[in-house]
């Protein structure tokens, strides 16, 4: 008998193609617009920005910012250009820990530092990120410099508190959401909030707040993942991050609840440097059974709910409803 | 008969500390103001910063950045802070370059990524400079910031052409200066015009290109120092150049004038990935030979001179004369 695959899992969660309905047409001007940010004549830029171009992701940052900056009706000209340097800066970011991590894939294309060197991959990442900064210096508004540069500082101090904790199994739920924070929402929210500075000003606060609700929210979902989604080839979860010894929320919840003999099966994983299929899968198996996917499900949608409540002020609107919808489908998606 | 080090060559060359008494007391500020600026609630961010001010190095940039501010006799109350924030730009290209050149030791200290990890070379580097641009966001002078991200810009596309060039021997004098402009100068530069705008605003043009040629200078002195200064321990050129394979003035200068013979003698060493001793010796011999080394100090020579016609109009004063003994220390540095 061969596996049959399951059948697609029906979704009432709204499509992120829906959700960017209302900024299609700018939100298609920006990767033009990141490629004229960073172009150079080097042809080492060229095929760098080539291949980046080719895995280029959902754009769920410019599509934030731009959706934050029509709250208010009145969306002015910087946002594309606004888009394009936030995806920038979060590009930047994925191709150092892409080099730290010294990850082969991302998006199923292999990475910067897996077709060119570890040494490209460094020096690229600074190259884009030096590129947006100047960017955002020609743009002129110091207070979008403030959001956006305070984010950087965070994403970075984020990942050196992650390369320094060793004992993968004493990283406590605090350390967690320091890590989530650092890492995806203060990104998610410097680009609701440099969004409210390009067309909202008034709900500048709360677009930051929904913003940063949104990205704990995004992390704790694609942490999930790793644990729930069954892939397409072997038919089970990844447990990538337990293979990596990342410790996530769903583990972090089922620690306490452990019998002894369950942790020791999880200490194994954490002390095998390559730890086999059957002991992954053995330990997801102990999550779900503990409750960790339960409390971790909860947790997104406790962000999730409390970012809604950030936008209680904000006029209703087509791009305040995309701004909800997007809580929806960053707790439903599949991938 | 054992041997004999070398007399210390006696010089006519002003002392750095001497180029630096009208600017010492503010000076003196600036690693406090360092560590002020990249301060952060983590052990991983201590530690780095402790080991980064152990090998603090001779702090040439804060030099020029305010000497510069006070050729015109009113240096403004930014120019410490403007100088710890060049340094930190400096310093976390340092560190992604040890890091890239899997270099173990600068300044005969052990570099961050040998002492602690590759990993945490690529984030420190990031996060200095993170937080040495939201420092510069803090000052609020968007000249200031134009001038700065404008250098690093030129940095990082200056070390990817870099590392895109593989074939060493066919890297000609054409690329060899846009490196240096790319690597050294355009910091230099841009220190020297930060500077005119903590002070001096109605000299800004003649002093970025002073720090440009000075810049220059001061990288053609550093090349050739490989081929010309005695090691202590060896009592020969250290050829460490040579030995990573990196082609620098004083080559390629020596290039068109080899004979045959010398020319294979040459590409054998680019041919082996350790070259040994004795041929590193045996081609840093037929470099001066040939010439390689007249050129080259001769082309410094020309750069100091140019720098210093540079300033014929900034008037005569403590800090315009330290910046004219600043070019000679540069020209005849010793390490």
């Amino acid at each position: 008998m061969t596996a049959v695959p399951p059948p697609p899992r029906m979704s009432l969660a709204p499509a992120l193609l829906d959700i960017q309905a209302c900024i299609r047409s700018q939100l298609d001007r920006v990767p033009a617009e990141m490629w004229r940010i960073v172009r150079a004549d080097a042809p080492i830029i060229e095929s760098v920005n080539a291949h980046l171009t080719g895995m280029k992701g959902k754009m769920f940052r410019p599509t934030v910012l731009l959706l934050a900056s029509r709250v208010d009706g009145a969306p002015d000209e910087r946002g594309v250009r606004m888009a394009a340097v936030t995806e920038l800066i979060h590009l930047a970011s994925v191709v150092h820990d892409d080099s730290v991590d010294h990850s082969p894939l991302r998006r199923g294309m292999p990475t910067i530092n897996a077709l060119f060197s570890h040494q490209v991959a460094v020096i690229a990442g600074d190259y884009l990120y030096s590129r947006a900064l100047a960017e955002l210096v020609a743009v002129g508004d110091l207070e979008l410099l403030r959001v956006l540069t305070g984010a950087s500082n965070a994403m970075t101090l984020g990942e050196l508190r992650q390369l320094a904790s060793y004992d993968a199994l004493q990283f406590s739920e605090q350390d967690y959401w320091m890590l989530v924070q650092a890492k995806t929402a203060s990104l998610l929210g410097a680009a609701a909030e440099a969004g409210a500075l390009c067309g909202a000003p008034r709900f500048r606060r709360q677009l930051a707040r929904f913003g940063h609700l949104l990205g704990m929210a995004f992390q704790v979902a694609d942490d999930l993942l790793d644990y729930t989604e069954s892939e397409s080839v072997t038919g089970k979860p990844s447990g990538n991050d337990l293979k990596e010894h990342k410790v996530t929320l769903p583990l972090i919840a089922a620690l306490p609840r452990l019998s002894q003999a369950q942790r020791a099966r999880v200490e194994a994983v954490f002390a095998a440097s390559v730890p086999a299929e059957d002991q992954i899968a053995d330990v997801v198996a102990i999550v779900h059974e503990c409750g960790g996917i339960d409390v971790a499900r909860r947790k997104g949608e406790e962000f999730a709910a409390e970012a809604e409540s950030a936008l209680v002020d904000v006029p209703a609107s087509e791009a305040r409803q995309a701004l909800i919808d997007a809580l929806a489908y960053v707790m439903d998606r599949r991938s």
